[in-house]
């Protein structure tokens, strides 16, 4: 890694110069100094500059860019501009064009509208990386490089499903395991050779109705994605090994599983795009989320909008304070840049709405490009105290892709599945409380948590479970929830009742599991012993799913409320080896996951780093012993943080603070012992 | 039929051991003996295990299942399973695989993915139905042939077009009397070749713009789908004339005539599949109609949940005892099985989490596994008093596939119309009063009935008119609507005035009809002599559609209250030789309904077979002369039954029962003279 | 243009005698004349009747027809069929047929289904077009040419690309140009050849994330669309250079640039079909905008249905009066016709149960005939003193294809975005008040106008901002509001602020726009100066889009209440040579509109012809100096006029009025001075 990458938070963010002269690019890098930007991320989608036909490069624009961006002291990420080919390319080889889901042959157009195992997609991609490679390696203001742009396109071509044939007989082995693995009996699909194997599309509606199979595709094309990217990532690699190589994970980010993805990057770097009226919570997950996917390490924001977006349904300008406040909430979970799509807006094209540092207006007297450069000022004064510094938690929360995928791929028990949202559910009742988390791969190593929360954990495999067992046996404290431990890792029910592999660390079996109306009820009776033990509430509302089960060996805590199965247990708690796993049988009210929450701090001796007033959201980050405190207000009525008898400096201000602190909405406090 | 059949409800379903080896399979065997289990329908989807490749079979392991059956006395539906062909066969012969209504050619997956009309799919699976028929016939389980499963795919492929042309040559003789009945001179849709007939699909819109050919198209394919399962069932008749061969019609009986699918079946077989929320008024109906497609013989209910389904947008477990109830009521309105899909739950694919006997658990400790067992052992009390018994009515209502099919073809009067909705209207009706209804066809002998209700019969053969103008001349009640008559057997308005050929009977004509809009509403003002005499109310809510009528002869009883043509009439009746017949010009709230169905029941001396309080059903099957009662209460509130000085026993307990008598929600009496 | 044309107000429409017999034809002819029709347009679906085969023609039917209608002293505009061509023309040339957005080739059916570009189809369509002009330029009863029918089918083949390749290099000389217009550089679209255009379609989702390409698209369409019309109508007049030309337009008039498609017609025929609850300012607003496509001239309305149709979801029946009022909007506004679809009802096909003068009773004595022939006897009445009459106007208001297109196909700031419906705000405040509006196009004449609304003027040609710069320098009132001056005639956004051209005109820059909630209100506080001085309320609510915006010169009067940008500028006016100019910054209520018309009406001195109480609609036409006022009460309480001093005869009736007259519900006058 270079010396600007370990001591500066990046700060600028992708820029376009293809779509102005040189005169606009003067000006942008006068604006950019006074705004303190420090790097800029480029050509990210050029190709056709830089090889307006095959074969025949033209670098010398790129080239003068650079010089100029040399000059004035700026650092950048080249981007290979393989996001959109050339309409040329398409034109001359129509493989590089994908066929959708319908079966149809794509045209030219758009972007990322390329099938990820093309050959001559790739040949042509890895040309232009090497050139790229060759001619700028050695450049002055190089900070790494960005591969492409936001991935994930599926491809349904002839080609694509000879190689999906292929990656199944690699995974398989054998038809008979496949067709076995697959339960392949139900409705007939048992397969008699491998050709015979057809995507998952809508022309044979198995994109709804064959789980196993989608599954196998979702995972394949993540997998021909992650070749893809290496496909041009080795050649940068060679080039510049101390370098970090990446691309930007988009917005949607299950159509990939993205811990597939990282194996083969050197950092996460993630499009944050909050909507209008996302609370905080969701972002601050979605931080964390990133900061798990290479293991704590910390990532680059590549993209956030600096003020509206543009195709959102109502695109809301940025109020003062919030793209800092969003700034710094990245920061905060683990994030080493501030970068903005874009430096400069589009004159045309489809996204000429969406906000940019640079509006059309050219000027630097807006709104926006003020709180820019405040925010510039500000991020030099923090200086390296904050990159690659660590994020220590002693609560992680599994999140998978499988997962997520089995659990959405299914028809039933209830159309209204929707992973994320679950496991914001817990992810809230720890952000309110202040307790940072790690998430977790179903790999992870354990061994360092007191809480692990598996919420949905419907695919399970055996050597999660496992891990799971041991944690728990080791004193660890684990919590599961309905429809925990169903499937394998083909999506193939267990036999002799759920959670399956979890039943006996559990202390329970399940034996159905009811699907509740949109606007039904049910709820949970906590038992008068835990209620005066514990200080929950009497009862608590539930809803979505209701599971019957069966402790065997769990103590009962909390009785369903309504329904036939009124009174039978629905939230428990097994002592096992020297820890405990709680189980929760139904979908609780935020209050009792912020009753249990605050258990398990008290049980398991975990604290906030400060008391608060208000939606306060604090995080730490730690470096050589040096602890970092992002403390930011997210009440639109204000707060305050109570530093009790500690006395820290904000580095933004250099004032010194203790004691209770007032806080009005979307203020920023980066607070440190120095 | 076998003495098997004869003696026995059916109690079983349908079982897939296919995806399971032999260690499950005793197990299971024997958990079936526990429940009570008398019949399993089998191999529904084991094609490629019967034909692993063209003209190989392998036929050895169905032989060691059957034998298991047999050594533990179990019957069976032997299954031709061509509900879903083997992949080996689509990828051969691609002339198997559908063209959808897109023009898109399907690839191999899911099920009921087939052509009906491809010669090669038919070759092959005769030539299987041909082997199992010669292999099973003599099999001492045997007790009928399930051929293949839920037909329903339509195709628009090159072939279904050739074979359309014929089908329409053959229909209409010339084209020139096609062009005539489809007045294809509106929009210039003349045709002057046969050869010029495309299907109407999305690439021409014709499926929402064309009416004529729509219906046509939906006739031809209710006809291929017929010719497609007589190539099977013909060998399988042949092979063993006493047995039934049949299919299970689906739950979206839409699709297809039944009417004329079952003129080429022994027997009805159904999927019974209500949804969560349905009220039992509705089943009952499907049940009744399922009754009336083979003219009041008794049906076997084929398929129906033991517990949840999972394609439901939110899959409720089943309540307690509520299988039980919907097991009766099938029993009640005329069938003589109570059979499940499934015995056992499918591991993996689309419908694993669809509710089973067995669950994933395995176990028989299960509320449902009790629940069905508990079931089991009442049915076998009720031995053969029930099979082949028949319910008698007073009452029939007309309901036939090509009226549906206009109707919800039509572009206007409103996008509303639901043929079903509107005949469960009348239906609850007499639901509620416990007057038994027979569904007709437009060709069925109406002579037997004191009341015809013959709601929306918008598309009018001249026959069907005939008959009801001959059932009312002689003494018959006619219950006429809304929206009757306006069409002949092409979908052609008749010139001259609606009701057309009703007009006439029911002494009056029809000059235009308003559709309201969904919150809008008018009224039924009631005569003051009629309501003095008949006990009406002064005023009854309406909506949906209002047909501004004038009388020819009909007596007015009552008005519209709103708008335009308040104080219109637009309830009529007219005296018509010995009988009468009345008119329902709008649609009317179910209170008005049910005041005419009492007044119907005094006059024409119909009555509930006794007086209840609260949703109490109850049905009457007669067998030798031996009435069988069935009472379910549908009420969450409980009811009563006053058996007056009737002495009944209940056939579920042995009970002697007389008087009032009080019952849960769901509770069921099965009550005879014995 | 022929004596008849000049002397009556046409009545009658659409009729299709190839549906019936002569039988039906006489008795139609007799009803007619017993209606007062004068006009019937035949045969607009006849192409196969009339060219069975290719080059083989079978005029007789017609001729017969025409020789009854002309022996009644009927005229008629005769139709060319080639709305719907032959299926033989679709079998035979298969190159007839559209290839849709999606991709697919289309098959034969509905109606509009051919491609405008495809050769065989123009020369199929000219030649029968130059066998009708030779046959029936010479009859007496030939008022005028209908080309086709409804246009506006898209069409993507092969052909089409061709000729929109050619269109591109056309309109832009170089691939350079092209590029840099359309800002290719964004997401890598540059072209380096002319041959890699693709159509914006579904299978590139350039259809709705390439505006430029969209835009273009919708152009060549347009113009394609233009060509095919004129390919027929050149023909037919040069057989008859008298009689007027022209194609009816369909309801969706967005799809294709009419204001293009009528530089090559003689008049104006458009089909008017208003839903049942659409208010009648919105189609007054699409009358003026009829009567604005040719500069004011008067127009056909060349079909509207006499009762209820079939297409809408709910088909409501006309209410008593309701078709009068509805034609005598048409006349108010600046049509010289009454006509209907249709004259009889067809008997099957998708419009059976569409409304028809003469319904499926054949009946003279229904509701709806003798309304109609009231209206004919009526019409007579006003003789010749309507036909071609002027409507003069002080205000204008301009509209235009390519900003509508625009507007919409942009992604941001918000999906609500409607440009009829934002034009309609506005032109609700005029026709509230009585106030009379000229459609104009962004090249029309501004001199003569007092006041020009131009709302969300987003796409701006430098010649209209220059005319709008010119018209308020001299004078001119100007109103302009939110999303003004963003972009140029490619949708290529200005730099250097909006409104760009019109910065200095309106005093002003717009530095970002803000979207609201669809629940979501800001408001608008009018200054305390203006308010003492206007008579404007203090606040006024607001909604959709909030700009903030700088006033460069503009005072302001009113400034937004709410959010972070309360107290910022919403509602400004810059005094500008003679003239001023508005802005309005945010979508206001009805109140405001209401309020900024009454303030220009005294200002510009501007005012209605009479004063109303209630919702009362004055128009008046002019002609040889001569006014007519249409008053039409649109107010179901009923309203009233007052005529004060001023005595007018209703020439409706031959009474002499004046003072204050009451009106109830869809009562209408027709005044004049004589």
């Amino acid at each position: 890694m270079s010396d600007f990458l370990k001591n500066n938070i990046l700060f600028g963010g992708d820029y376009n110069p293809d779509q102005w002269g040189d005169e606009v690019l003067k000006q942008d890098i006068e604006s950019f100094k006074k705004a303190g930007i420090n790097l800029v991320t480029l050509p990210v989608f050029s190709w056709t500059k830089l090889e307006p036909a095959e074969n025949e490069y033209t670098f010398e624009w790129l080239d003068q860019i650079l010089d100029r961006l040399d000059e004035a002291g700026l650092h950048y990420f080249l981007a290979t501009p393989t996001g959109a080919q050339p309409a040329w390319l398409s034109t001359l080889y129509p493989e590089v064009l994908p066929v959708d889901i319908a079966g149809r042959k794509r045209t030219h157009g758009t972007r990322v509208n390329f099938c990820v195992n093309s050959k001559k997609y790739r040949e042509r991609a890895a040309a232009l990386a090497g050139k790229l490679a060759e001619r700028y390696s050695e450049r002055k203001g190089l900070a790494g490089w960005h591969v492409a742009n936001e991935y994930g396109t599926f491809c349904y071509c002839e080609n694509c499903q000879r190689k999906f044939r292929l990656w199944l007989k690699n995974r398989y082995g054998t038809l008979e395991e496949l067709n076995k693995r697959w339960n392949t009996a139900f409705w007939n699909r048992t397969l008699t050779s491998f050709e015979e194997i057809m995507p998952p599309s809508e022309l044979n509606d198995d994109c709804i109705v064959n789980p196993a199979l989608k599954l196998s595709y979702q995972r394949f094309m993540t997998d021909s994605t992650a070749e893809c990217f290496e496909n041009e990532a080795k050649l940068l690699k060679q080039a510049t090994p101390g370098l970090p190589v990446f691309t930007n994970i988009a917005g949607n980010i299950k159509v990939l599983d993205q811990n597939r993805m990282l194996k083969v990057m050197d950092i996460v770097g993630w499009d944050n795009y909050p909507a209008p009226d996302d609370p905080p919570s969701l972002s601050a997950m979605y931080h964390d989320i990133m900061r798990g996917l290479k293991d704590g390490s910390s990532y680059y924001v590549m993209e956030q909008s600096p003020n509206q977006q543009n195709w959102q349904p109502y695109n809301k300008i940025k109020r003062p304070g919030e793209v800092r406040s969003i700034a710094y909430q990245g920061l905060a979970h683990g994030s080493d840049s501030v970068l903005f799509f874009q430096m400069r807006q589009s004159a045309a094209g489809q996204e000429k709405f969406h906000g940019a540092v640079i509006s059309h207006s050219g000027r630097t007297d807006t709104r926006i490009f003020k709180e820019i450069s405040g925010l510039g000022a500000e991020l030099k004064k923090l200086g390296s105290s904050i990159i690659g510094a660590e994020t220590r938690c002693e609560v992680g929360m599994i999140m998978d892709w499988s997962n997520w995928w089995a659990l959405e791929n299914n028809s039933g028990p209830t159309i209204d599945m929707d992973y994320i949202s679950e496991l914001h559910r817990y992810y809230c009742a720890l952000y309110s409380n202040n307790i940072q988390v790690d998430f977790l791969k179903t790999t992870s190593d354990l061994s360092g948590y007191k809480v692990i929360l598996a919420p949905l954990l419907y695919m399970l495999p055996a050597d999660t479970a496992k891990k799971l067992i041991q944690f728990t046996e080791n004193g660890g404290t684990l919590i599961a929830t309905y429809m925990t431990g169903w499937a394998d890792e083909d999506d193939r029910c267990v036999y002799g009742a759920y959670p399956g592999l979890l039943r006996d660390v559990l202390g329970l079996w399940a034996e159905e599991t009811d699907a509740l109306f949109p606007d039904e009820r049910n709820g949970i009776c906590i038992t008068e012993e835990f209620r005066r033990k514990e200080g929950f509430d009497q009862v608590y509302s539930s809803d979505f799913l209701c599971e019957r089960i069966h402790p065997e060996g769990a103590r009962v805590l909390g009785f369903y409320k309504d329904d036939f199965y009124s009174g039978e247990p629905c939230f428990t708690v097994n002592e096992f080896g020297k820890g405990r796993a709680y189980y929760i049988a139904t979908r609780p009210e935020p209050a009792f996951l912020d009753a249990l929450i605050k258990l398990l701090m008290k049980d398991c001796r975990i604290s906030a780093p400060f008391p608060v007033e208000g939606a306060v959201e604090i995080t730490v980050r730690e470096k050589n012993n040096n602890k970092t405190y992002f403390v930011i207000c997210q009440d639109p009525e204000g707060g305050l943080i109570d530093l009790g008898a500690e006395t820290l400096t904000d580095r933004l201000t250099g004032e010194t603070l203790s004691g209770s602190v007032k806080l009005r909405f979307r203020d920023v406090l980066v607070l440190g012992n120095d």
